[in-house]
């Protein structure tokens, strides 16, 4: 007899039978995101492309572009194949292609799907061209624009002009506007602060814009913002596509920013582990630690008990209550993952549950697709 | 025409043909690390049992076993499943297993190799008692000690004493010995700290050894040490039997140990990435981040360049060169992983290299096996 792994859940069980650890999604609270996402960013009359970097799941992609998403971003080529698979007609690669070999993966990808992609330097522009030419498909392009990230991006106008140069000579590249997006604007805690720091990084876009218009540029899309600064980045006037992504789940790192207003989300991804040693007896020892959470922005925090989550090593993480017993062998815990992007790609499948019952598993897909 | 994802690297191509990002070994350096950690364990009269946890790839434990390796350890029970399947006969789940469903899968391995456990809790002696009577298997069964961790692991020989009444009507669960491992030890990083360290460590596996042969208890076995602390126990009069695991490959925190002596390893365990963006021109902005590097212990170092790794995020990493020139647009860059382990566990495949060319492709069969 062949010895196999017995599946972590099977639809319909309860959520206590669950394997561990496990990732899991609280169904009710997706929902709730996805919708509340979907009303705030049609209500202001902008597009909604969440972002699948965060969660690489087909499933969630599909239930975004049911409630009114225009697609999705990936934020490789190889990350975009799972959704095209699973029927996502229309992909953003919201990063840099670099060479000829992704060029080429792009251009394909581009026979099953609409796509785009971010250049911001002319050898880029060469490498979608030659790939699509021979590949016989077009490409959208957008210039990103560095409005204070520091990464990707040029740095003005006059750069977007030169490279608007270099696209034009193929017909197969459409210039579809603008990528403005600053990352680190989405983890400021204070609301003040973090309005302002997302307005300064949008005006920055708006100055390009302005300037673009001026010389008889018109830019179709503007796209950008994220989870952090969304209900800013709304009203900023300047993005016309919002790329949020990590709202669907939630995690430590962005629960920790203050937020004001109607526009905030639920935590709605666990990981669930079970205590599997008690050591001395003052600490409760559980099954998941660095291979199945991502703590590159803290560690998790355990849900809805008077617990903290205090050492991580590989397999192990420590759990201490703050009052009351050390939680019991064998005992069910529920973690918030610090960081959700990073958490869900250590994962092959996601546990989807509804109350106390398992509705679903999800394949991650795109999980490990960073090329 | 479906769409695919063509390989990361094909046998026989050239280094610099392979596609970023890819997690590489070095083979020359590993075989020389197998060699080098082998002949000291065997050297000084032990067992050496490497961790799979550190590289999760069967070919690189059926390697370490073929240099004279008596088995591997596993940390969790599903880890193993891919080993054995590779003909691995020889495992020890060097952790505990905390309730029946993984009890049950472990007494299922039984049948397939020679399985051992740790335990330091009554109930989890019932739970593999239960499972190994149903299966009709036999296993090996370690106390775990806390020699300072203070994670997994009792106290003293008075609570392995009351766990061996707790084994003894248990005919088909075998007392084989002690597990005592000290993880904090291994990466302190003063040659004589360490040593202290680790001898005030071994010191306590040595006074509760004293006391159960005393009481008339033979530790077959005692397991434990690592890549860190290696060094010291070879000598320590106490460990059996040596669990190093990232020996294998290496990595920036390993390296920051300061060594003495000949019992050094090299830098096997590389992350090929390449440069997507120079954004405004003074930085390479590289196409691996947090979900081709674990980063726990710190941010990843170039290799071989006088050049930093100074910013992550989920897909990209910033480059700065401390001198020269920026790096171009797709030039591949090898990053030496911050910490091995978790790096390992993000990626399905090893690109095994040796001098400039791709000699094989190895699958990490036991990637996201955490249950």
């Amino acid at each position: 007899m062949p010895l196999s792994l017995p599946p972590a859940a099977r639809v319909g069980a309860l959520l206590n039978e669950v394997d561990t650890p496990a990732l899991l999604l609280d169904l009710a609270a997706f929902e709730r995101n996805v919708a509340r996402m979907q009303a705030a960013v049609s209500g202001a009359g902008l597009a909604l492309r969440p972002h699948a970097k965060a969660h690489k799941t087909p499933a969630i992609a599909l239930a975004q572009i049911a409630a009114g998403a225009v697609g999705v971003c990936c934020q490789k080529v190889s990350e975009a194949l799972p959704f095209i698979a699973a029927g996502v007609k229309n992909i953003h690669i919201s990063n840099e292609v670099g060479n000829a070999t992704k060029a080429t993966l792009l251009a394909e990808a581009a026979r099953h799907a609409q796509m785009s992609v971010c250049a911001d330097n002319a050898r880029q522009i060469e490498w979608l061209a030659a790939a699509t030419r021979e590949a016989g498909t077009k490409l959208d392009v957008f210039v990103e624009i560095d409005i204070g990230q520091k990464r990707c991006g040029v740095a003005g106008s006059a750069e977007v002009m030169r490279l608007l140069d270099d696209l034009a000579p193929h017909g197969q590249l459409r210039f579809a506007g603008l990528q403005a997006y600053q990352g680190r604007v989405q983890h400021l805690r204070g609301h003040q602060e973090r309005f302002e720091a997302a307005r300064r990084a949008s005006d920055r876009a708006a100055v390009v814009v302005a300037e673009l218009s001026k010389a008889g540029v018109h830019c179709e899309t503007v796209t950008g913002s994220g989870t952090g600064s969304v209900e800013f980045d709304l009203g900023s006037g300047v993005y016309t596509e919002i790329q949020a992504g990590s709202y669907v789940g939630m995690d430590v790192d962005y629960a920790r920013n203050e937020y004001a207003g109607a526009l905030r989300f639920e935590h709605a991804l666990f990981l669930a582990c079970r205590v599997m040693s008690q050591g001395d007896g003052t600490r409760a020892v559980v099954d998941a630690g660095l291979k199945s959470l991502a703590v590159d922005t803290g560690l998790p925090t355990v849900w809805g008990r008077e617990a903290d989550y205090t050492i991580i090593s590989d397999e192990h993480g420590t759990v201490i209550p703050r009052s009351g017993p050390v939680p019991g062998l064998d005992e069910l815990l529920l973690l918030v993952p610090g960081h959700c992007d990073p958490t869900f790609n250590l994962h092959n499948e996601l546990v989807v549950f509804r109350d106390d019952r398992v509705e679903a598993i999800w394949p991650i897909a795109a999980r490990g697709l960073s090329r």
